[in-house]
């Protein structure tokens, strides 16, 4: 068994992290922690698990020694305060902040305006996306674990990268608010967040680097995006409808379904896929329709799950060894 | 053209009180004030709202003295600071604060937990539910608005209250969000009130003195209710389910109708409502069934209009003599 | 009085029509039909319509006489069926199905599959934008009402139309589900739909021959558009998210200003507005945005009220030199 | 490994059943079929499944005999229909539907107003309610597994059976949407349902004989209820609120948790819980509170899976004497 620490065990990523880790064959709990007032069991800030550990306000070095993988659900910039020692104890490490996805630490500051902590151990990172780095993170000892949105955007993109225009790539997302994370604000308010849909951060989210990166390294060449986020009155799912225009006329099923022919947890479908049936598993949705070069892409996962915590476990699956869909069914 | 001012405007329930005065033919709005940063024009608050009046920082004593009706929106507590001194300007109130609600004081000291500043006043209080005072709203200077659940409630168990007996009256009560206001807080986050619903304050709802007093008056003897509230993922609405036991077998649809027989918002139907019918509207749909001796009766409306600012304005217009429904279609 | 009549009252659209007009001070309902089975008084079919005029199960010859606006609430292609006979009469007709909207009928044709039953009074009909065609409609006596998403694509649109690159226009609409209609299927059953997105009709929506045509008549050249509405889980409301590429440098918020100077529903927001702040108004409230070349513009209605009988009156206001506003505040 | 058989794979219950019993380390899922019109996976039907088993359109008896259980996923009275071939196959059944819930034929035959089948097996059938009936259920053929509403109720009430007043037991119960099933119809159209809430079936729903006969059997003396359910705007889950007057003072909490202290699936809590804790759980969350002699007791469950499918895993994990909780973490 492969025995697991969780730190910021108390969000939304963590606990699907620890719902996920309970119905794994080869993983065992053994320390969480977090941010809070007084050491409670897990099942008290969370009833629906099945769980008693205690949840303990600092983390435990013991803990974390005896630990074979640390998965660090905590918000960018927090994260790479803990990353640097983690790493020096040899531990793997899972990371599912923001913080070691960026390859250009200068490009972090900038987009997430603070000084990077460890820009020494951002080339030690690899970027979790199974579907496009199995075999670097059967070998990584420290996985950036990817945004939601770029999971969504970037797997729905991956296959017909080389068959479209670059200039034209526009990105119009949509997610339910449980992305928002477990803190309550006014946008968040139930009486002012349902029965309503809005655009947010035009231009500016902090994912929109992220996608670039990626694309730009699928395409070998410089890539920019539009990349619109917008507000859904729902808790769980995104959908990224994806604009881009051919620059050849392609079977475009054809290269979606031998693109991801290896992967379990990527159906291509017929018709575009609702949120519904993603949420809940690790699937990410793929539908790619075309129309005189015009290309419309709709893909959609859990964000919770193949947007952060399922998509974490198919990492530590990877990286041990194990079934790929091992607890992710 | 009556002159009003709205003290309190920025909450949901001045949201609706302006939206409804501004399709009033006898009311015009003439002074706006909330506890704010600065001043703003209402619409930049409620962009819904076709409405440039400013909301000023602090009461403007000018605008309160040309105003003929001043309608406090204001949270229980604060309210009662601004009413004397209101009061002595002979101006008309309409407070939509728990403040003036309960004859006695002490009970309001109890359930409120705060001393009351101005019991003096309390006598000079009428209950502002036309359906049952309307004689007495007609001369009223200080009308006390009802709460959301009590108006709902009151109103189901009235016309049978001498039928049933007094010791077995449950209410079940269901409201949507926008009933806790508009401040933000985890217990209405969106991911955590969504798709969900829960039982509060079971036995000590602040409500429940309010409904008691009411059937007690109604009843001419003491009585206790057992009163449940629940939040439902809903914007708008309240859904009483009230349960009592009737004391002989009567025709239970002729006494409803009977007594509401001159109410234009008081609807009787021969199935349970849904709140769906009532929202935007100042109707209260009402349904009695019986089985065995056993009443059910469903009672509902919509918890900002019947239940607060509709009300208000069917207060105001009882008061100057206007339609009962003006402004209220 | 205007005197009103109405066909196919017992949809959504002629709930809201309703609704609208019993607030309306210049206008008097005096008849309504619909293919129901029997005669009931519309209240029993919408218990939150404070009206008990009766639908009659077939179209009274004689109401319609006496009117002197008629709005047909129909399916397109039984709106058709009617118009004739109306025109006929000489009475104004506002048609709010697709019928008359397209000024090519084999256009029509091709996109709804089905014969025009009266090609011939098609340049007779009038596109009811009133922000953009004032003029016609106050001398028109057959009114093309807009679809929905068109009214929120076009609107958006419209002010820089001339600035833009013609082959670039992408349109990511997001539509609340009362604009599915009335009637049941499993794509609406609630367990389905809620909690849930997905794109349908994905380059083949009806309503795209419609953006393309007053787009194409703005800029006085053919444009077509890539258009993609999705559902979201929720009752009004409509989104557009609006994708171009500007042809040159321009003060983007200028141009929008001054292009609605003289429209009282039309707002130009400094950040991407919510659909929550239209519902229940006849408000198009618009931002658009800019970053090296790429303006995104975000358009939002109610899909009901801006997007169907709300601007059904606001033409009706236009017709009758009525004010614009009326019954719409 | 258990094979395992379901009939009727399609509805939502099916749906769960598959879910949970993918997970399940020591069963394998053999056949599956439904009423439909051709042969197809059954991740066709619901792409969240990971799964291709196929659906067959008829019973195969081939795959049945192979079978050591076999779940009915059917409706009621199409049950009883299978059940006696399948019993004297001598495989274990659970099903699912109410045939074999009530114990006398008549009473079944006047609440479903039809006649019974097989009432020569209801005396076989135990009630699958395990943390009542644990011993029976070990030793059975026969599973009737309990109603949603029912299983929430019973559970809330059994502890307190004999400590409260017969005649005053009041059950107001709410539930999400997807325990009306998978089959469209007005009242779960999106736009009637969403944002609303409804009383329905007072006095006359057909889980109260279910209710009463199983409350009767613990008190050992007939019992009557009074039982409303009301549909909530959410997909899953129910809560139970329910009504009774104590005999005598007693420990409550003490009394609950005396009561289930073997019960992996039951907590009990010092606070109302929300349905938000359990969806997606086992779980059953009670709180019971008390004032002067009255007690409320909220207690909810997921409607498909403690309510449906999950208690029938957990009754096949009795019958086969794995771990209670295998599957349904």
């Amino acid at each position: 068994m492969v025995k697991v620490s969780i730190i910021g065990a108390t969000g939304y990523t963590g606990r699907e992290l620890i719902r996920i880790l309970l119905r794994h064959k080869e993983a065992e709990i053994i320390h969480l922690s977090a941010d809070i007032e007084e050491e409670v069991p897990i099942s008290e800030i969370f009833p629906s698990l099945m769980c008693d550990i205690p949840v303990k306000k600092a983390i435990n070095m013991g803990g974390l020694i005896e630990s074979d993988v640390i998965f660090l659900c905590l918000p960018h910039r927090v994260s790479m305060e803990h990353v640097p020692s983690l790493f020096d104890l040899g531990k793997k490490i899972i990371d599912l902040s923001a913080d070691f996805r960026l390859k250009d630490p200068s490009v972090y500051e900038e987009w997430y305006n603070t000084k990077h902590l460890a820009p020494h151990l951002v080339k030690n990172a690899v970027y979790g996306l199974p579907e496009l780095y199995y075999e670097k993170i059967k070998t990584s000892l420290l996985i950036a674990n990817p945004g939601c949105y770029p999971t969504s955007a970037i797997l729905g993109l991956a296959p017909v990268i080389e068959f479209i225009e670059k200039t034209s790539i526009i990105i119009d997302a949509k997610s339910g608010i449980s992305g928002a994370g477990r803190n309550p604000s006014f946008l968040f308010h139930f009486p002012e967040a349902n029965e309503s849909i809005k655009a947010y951060s035009v231009f500016i989210h902090r994912h929109t680097p992220e996608i670039e990166q990626e694309l730009s390294l699928l395409a070998k060449e410089k890539i920019g995006v539009t990349f619109v986020p917008h507000l859904i009155p729902m808790d769980y799912g995104i959908l990224s409808t994806i604009y881009v225009r051919l620059k050849e006329d392609v079977d475009i099923f054809d290269i979606y379904n031998e693109f991801y022919k290896n992967c379990p947890f990527i159906k291509i479908l017929n018709d575009p896929p609702r949120t519904k049936d993603v949420v809940g598993t690790n699937f990410c949705l793929i539908n790619p329709l075309k129309e005189k070069g015009q290309l419309v892409i709709t893909s959609c996962i859990d964000n919770l799950i193949k947007g952060a915590s399922g998509q974490a476990v198919q990492n530590m699956n990877v990286m041990f060894g194990f079934q790929e869909t091992e607890g992710l069914i």
